[in-house]
C-alpha cells in the first residue's frame, strides 16, 4: 500500500502518441442515451471531433450495422472528422473483435487511445477492456459517451478504472494534448469558444472592455 | 369555480400579433445563471433568436449598463437578430421604466409579447408584470431565461403565472407561431435540426433509410 | 377569495362522458422525450391504452406527418387500442386546427376529454387549451405524456392548470373512471398487475400466503 | 386581479373545528409509495396520528378492501389513534362515495377536514375534491401522504390547490392547531422530540448546558 | 378567465411603502432547515438584512421562546439590522397573534410587507396569511426562509401564492426596491459583491482589464 | 503502478463459461427496493431472465424463507426461467453458506457467475464476495439488483469492485455474451425490443420507412 | 491485475471478532449533517445501536468536547447502548490519538472494527485510516454516519476504500453478523420491524392474511 | 488482496510537512464552475485560504494568463493569503510544466501537497498526477475546486484516486492539520464560525444558554 501512493507514473496524453477511436456514435443509437441531455452530448461529441482536427489525431471510427435502425455515423462527425478510417462492422459488438478495426488501430502506430462512443457500458467498455489487455493506454472521454441510464455509466466506469483506464472530459483531453497555450492559442481558444459558452462570454466581455 | 374550468379563452401566439423582447442577455450576466447548464441556455437563446428571424418578429432588445461588468449583448444574439431595436439602459432595472423601451415596444404595434432574459426573477419578471399591467399578453420563454438558482426561478414563475403570464418553452413558441408545417416546412425543420439534436438524428436516420 | 375555497364543483371523470385523445405518440417523437425514463413512459402509455379498452372509451388518435421522421403511431398503441379513429395530420401542429380531428372528437359525443401525447408543452398543451376554449373539460395524463426536459413540462402544466385543465396520472384516471372495485374487480386488478409491479407483487405474496 | 391579492380570508385550522381523515394508510398500499423514503413517510404518519391524539381530534379512518393485498390499517395507526371510527370500504375507491364514511364525517360535526392517505393522486385527491364540493375546508397533509412517483404528486397537488385545498406539512398542522406554546408546551415539545430529530438534539444540547 | 389574463395590477415593492418582517431566524431553529444548504441560507439572510440597511426599511424582528432551545436571533442579524424593533414572543406560534407584533407592524405605517423566516411552512406562512387577510401586500423572500424539507416548502408556497402572496428572491427584492442603478450604484453593487460571488468576479475581471 | 495500467486481463463473459445466480428476487423483498423505480427494476429483472433463456445459461435461483413475508420468487422469473435449480434457504442470509446452493453452483461447471438479487448490499454482496474468494469470476448486474437506498448501493459496489467483481448492466451482459449480431440477430433484437423501448421505436420507424 | 480479480479473501464480519466504535454522535454535531435527512440518520444510528445490543458487541463510544457546543452523546445512544465504554476526548480530533481510546479498543480484543460517526470525512475517516494502519479490519457504516455535504462523503469514502476499508449499510452489518435467521429470528425480525418500515408492513400484511 | 486490506500506511497531513498549492482560482475561470453553487465554492476557497494563514503553510499560487479573459487571482485569495509565492504562467496548462512553479514547490521543502483549483479535471488533476509522479503525497481539496459539470469531477476524482491522491474536504484538511483542539482552540473555532454556519449557530446557542 505504501508504494501505491508514491511515484505513480503519469502517462499523459501526447499529441504524437495518441489516436482517437469513435465507437458507434450513430444517429439511431444516439436516441438510446439518457445519462446526458441530448444537447450536452451533441456538444461534447462535436468538441471531441474538433480536437481530432486541431491536433491532427489519427482517427478510427466504427459503426455497427449502420444500414439498420442503428443509423449512420452522426452527421456532425461526418462533417468534422478529417478523413477518418471508418470500419463498418456487420455484427461484432466489441469493435476489437473486428480484425479490420484492430488493424486500423495498429496502423495509427499510436499507443495512447482516446475512446468515446455509445453506449459507455457496452461498445466503449468492451473496446477499452480489450485495448488495455492488448497493452494500450486508454483514455475514456466520459462526457462524449453515453448510456441508457446513469447507473449503467457509473458501473461501467468503475469496471474500466479498475482495469486501468483513465476517465477524462473532452476539456481535459484538449488541455492535456495542448500542454501550452503558446503552442496554438487561437486553436485552443476556438475550441473553448465553440463548446464552452461561459468561456465565449468571458472573451466577449474582455474584448468589449478592451475596445472601450 | 365552476365557470373557471369552462371556456377559458386561448390567446394563442400569432406571428402577426407577436413581438420578441430580449432582456439583458449579456455576456457578463450570463455567468450568473445557475438554473440551466450553460450549454443548454446558449442553445435555447440561439433557438429563440432564430425564431425571431424565421417569423420576422419585430424585436426589441435591451441591455443594462453594458459598458461595465454586465457586458455586451450576447454575441449569438448580435449575429442572429435581424436589425433589432436595441435600447441601452443606463440604470433602470425594469426595462419598462425606460421610456425609450416602452416606446419601442409600442412601436411594434403588437399585443403579444414573447419575453426572455436574464435573470428570470428580476429583469424578466419585472418587464412581464409591467407589460401585463399595461394590457399586453405576455409569454415567458422559460428555457431561454435563467436565474441564480432553481428556487428563484420557481418562485418567479409562480408570481408571473398568478398575474396571468404564460410560461412556454422556445419549442412551444415556435410551434404555436408556425401552426402548420406546410406554412414553411424547411424553416421549421431547420429550427429543429439546429437546436434539437435528437430531431436532427431522426431526420438523419430517415434520410439514410430512404437513400438505401 | 372566500368563495374560491368553498364549494368547488368536482367534475369527475365518468366512463359514459369521457373520451380519450392520443396525440402524436409516434415512434420518432418518442425519442425526443427526456422528462421520463423511456421504460416508464412506455409503461404509462400502455396503461392508458388498456384503460381505454377496459372502459370502452371512444378514442381519437392523431399523428403528425407520420411518413417522415416523426414515425408511425407507437406499436403498443396500434396493438391495444380497439378500433380508434386515427386522424393523420399532414401539417397542423395543434390537432384542434384539423377539422377532421375536431369532428371526430365531437362525434364521440363526450364532454370530458382525457388527453395524453408527445410533447406535453406543444401538442398536448395546444389541444388542451383549444378544447378548454371550446367548452370541454380536459384531463391531462401527465405521466403518459412527455417533453424535451423537465422545465418545459413544469411550465406547460402551470399554463394548462391556470386555464382550467386537470392534471392526472393514469392511475388516477383509471380509479376515477372505475369508482368501485365491485364494478369490475378483475379488470381493475389486471390493470394494476400489468402496470404497477409493486402491486403485482402484493398480490403474489397474498396468494402465496392463502395457498399455504 | 386587484382584489384577489387583497384581503384573502385565512381559514386557519382550529382544534374545535377540525377533524382528521385517514385514507387507506394500509400495510400493502404503503409499498406503492415512491415519492418519499419509507422511513420519512412512516415518521410523518406517526406524527399526524400523535397530533390527533394530542388535540383529541375526531378521526375517521377508512380502508379499502383490507382483507386482500391492500392489507390492514398501518400498525402505527392502530396503536396510536384513540378510538377512531373505522370505515372498511368493500369497493368504493373514493371514500366519499361510501355513505357510512360521509355519515361518519358529518357526525364529527366539523367543517375543517385534515386529510392524508395513500395515494395522494387517487384516494386523497378524490376525497379532497368531493369534500370541497360539499362545502368543507380541506387541508391536505402532503408529507403524511404518498404516491407512486413525484410527478403524480405534483399534478395532484396542482389539481387540489386549484380547487381550493390547502397543502400543509404535519408540522404546520400541529402548529396551526396549537397556536400558542403555553397552551400545552410539554405536548408540543413531545411532538417535536418524537418526530423531528434535530429538534430533539437542540433540546438535548440545551439541557446539557443548563445542567452544567 | 379572459379578464384574468388582462391588466393585472403590478403592486411593486417601493422603498417608501415597504417594511421588513424577520420571523424566528434563531440560532436553534436554523438547524432545522434542510431545504437549503446552510451556507446558502446564511448568505441569503445576510443579504436581506443588508437590504434593510441600504433602504432604511423599518424592520420588525420577532423570536419565539428565545431563552430555550430555539436560541437567540441569528448573530448576523443582530449585527446588521439597524435598530430593529424586536418582539420576543413567549408562546404564540403565529406572530400575528401577538398584539405587540401587530402593533409594531402597524407602527411602520407601511402596506407592503417583506417577510422571511424559519420555517417557511409555519412561522412564515402563518404571518403571511394573517397579513394578507388584514389587507397587506405580502412579499415572501423564499431564499431567505427555510423549512424541514423541500416538499414542505413547495406546499407552503402553493398555499401562500393561492392566497395572494408574491414569492421573491432577495435579489428580486433588492432590484425592485432600487429600481434604478443611478439611485445608488455603490450601494447596489456592494450588495451584489457581498452576496453574489460570480458578480464580484465579473467586477474584478472588469477592473483588471481597465487597469491594464 | 506502472504495470497496473498495462495489460489488464479482460475476463469477458462467455456463454459457455457463464452461469446465472438469481438471489432473493422475491415478491416481498421487492417492496424494499428504493434505489430504482419499481417499473425499471421489474423490466431489468425480466431482461436478465430472458438473457438466461436466450443463451441457455445454467441458472441457480435461491430464495430466503419464502413461506413468510419475504414472499415467493417473483412471478416474472417463475414464468421465464427455463427449469432453474431453485434452492430454498431456510435461514442462511448469504446463499453461499448453504451447501446445496454451492453444490448447485459447482454443478453448473461454470467459472463465470452473473449475479443479481435483492438487496445489493446484503444478499448480492455476500454471495459475490464469497464467490470471489472461492475463485470464481463474478459479474454483478447492478440494474437488475436493488437496495433500500442509493447510498447503500454505492457503498456495496465500492466494496465489491475493490474485491474484484465486475459491475455490469443487463444490456452489457447480453452484449458481452452475444459478441456478434450474426450469432442470433432475431434473438438479440427481441431482447432489445422487449426491454429497451427506444430501441423498439427505432426499429418501428425503420420498418415504416422501408415499407413506404 | 489478473490475480487481483481472483481469490480475494472475504473478511466477513463475525460477532465474536467484531467491536463497535461510535465516534462523536453528539447532539450538537448532529446538526452539521446535510448528506442525509435527519430522520434517516437518526433511524440508522438507532438501528446500529440495536445491533450492538442484539449481538452484544463490545462498544467503545467517544465524544469530542461534549461540554461545549458539540453537545452530549445522542440520547438514543445513551438509552440503547448497553454499558459502552465512553471516552470523552478533551481535544484530539482523531480519536486514535487518544491513548485511552486506543486502549479501550484493544481491550475489546477484537480485530474487526465497525465504525460510524459524525462527520464521515473527519472523525470517521481519521479513525478508520489509523485503525487500518494499526492492522485492524475496518467496516464503515456509511448510513449511520454523516457529513456536511454529499461531496465530502464521496471523497471520504474513496479515500477510505482505497486504503482498504469496507463501506457497509447498517442492514448489511446486521445481516453479515447474523448469518442465519435461525440463529435468532425474533431478534433479526425486530431489527427490521423497528427500522425498515416496508419490512414491518410486509410482516403486518402477512400476519393479517394468516389470521383470516 | 489479503495484504491490501491490512496495514495501509496512513500518511496524514502534518502542518510541518504540508504546503498549499492554489491553482488558477481566477475571477474569469470561476465563472466556468458548475459543479458547486458559486456561494459554496467561494466559501470553501476562503476557508482553505484561512487554513493556510492559521497554520502558516507555505503557499504557492499560480495563475494562467491572468491578463486575458481568465482574469486575476480571486480577490478573497489576494486578501487572505499571507505573502504567497505567485507564479504567473504565460502558457503552460499543467503548472508542473513551469520550471518556476516546480522550483517554488521544491523550495517549500515540504512533501505533502494540498492542492485546490479550477478546474478539477484539468489544472488540478494535471498538477496532482505530476506531483504524485515526482514522489509527493497529494491531498486534493475537492470542495475548494470546481469543474464544468459533476460528471467531469467524478471522472477526475477516480483518475486521481487510482493514481494515489487523497480526496479531502477543507474541513478534513483543517482537522487533520490541527489534530487537537488544545493546540489552538480559538483558531479552530474561528475557522468553523467563519465557514460553517451551523457551527456558528451551535456556539451562539451555547453562549446564550451560558449567559442566562
Amino acid at each position: 500500500m505504501e508504494t501505491e501512493r508514491a511515484k505513480a507514473k503519469y502517462d499523459r496524453l501526447n499529441k504524437d502518441e495518441a489516436a482517437l477511436l469513435i465507437i458507434d456514435h450513430q444517429s439511431g443509437l444516439f436516441q438510446l442515451v439518457h445519462d446526458h441531455s441530448p444537447v450536452d452530448l451533441e456538444q461534447n461529441v462535436c468538441a471531441l471531433a474538433d480536437i481530432a482536427k486541431l491536433f491532427k489525431l489519427p482517427t478510427v471510427a466504427t459503426t455497427s450495422k449502420e444500414d439498420g435502425p442503428n443509423g449512420p455515423l452522426m452527421p456532425v462527425l461526418r462533417e468534422r472528422l478529417p478523413n477518418p478510417k471508418i470500419v463498418r462492422r456487420e455484427g461484432e459488438i466489441n469493435a476489437w473483435d473486428n480484425a479490420e478495426f484492430v488493424k486500423a488501430v495498429k496502423k495509427t502506430n499510436r499507443k495512447q487511445l482516446i475512446v468515446a462512443g455509445i453506449t459507455t457500458d457496452v461498445c466503449v467498455a468492451f473496446v477499452t477492456l480489450s485495448a488495455l489487455e492488448a497493452g494500450y493506454k486508454v483514455y475514456v472521454v466520459t462526457d462524449a459517451s453515453g448510456s441508457l441510464c446513469i447507473g449503467s455509466t457509473a458501473g461501467a466506469l468503475a469496471r474500466m478504472v479498475h482495469a486501468g483506464a483513465c476517465p477524462m472530459s473532452w476539456f481535459a483531453v484538449a488541455s492535456e494534448l495542448m500542454r501550452d497555450w503558446r503552442e496554438d492559442e487561437p486553436g485552443f481558444k476556438k475550441l473553448m469558444v465553440d463548446h464552452v459558452p461561459n468561456y465565449k462570454h468571458l472573451i466577449d466581455s474582455y474584448k468589449a472592455n478592451k475596445e472601450d
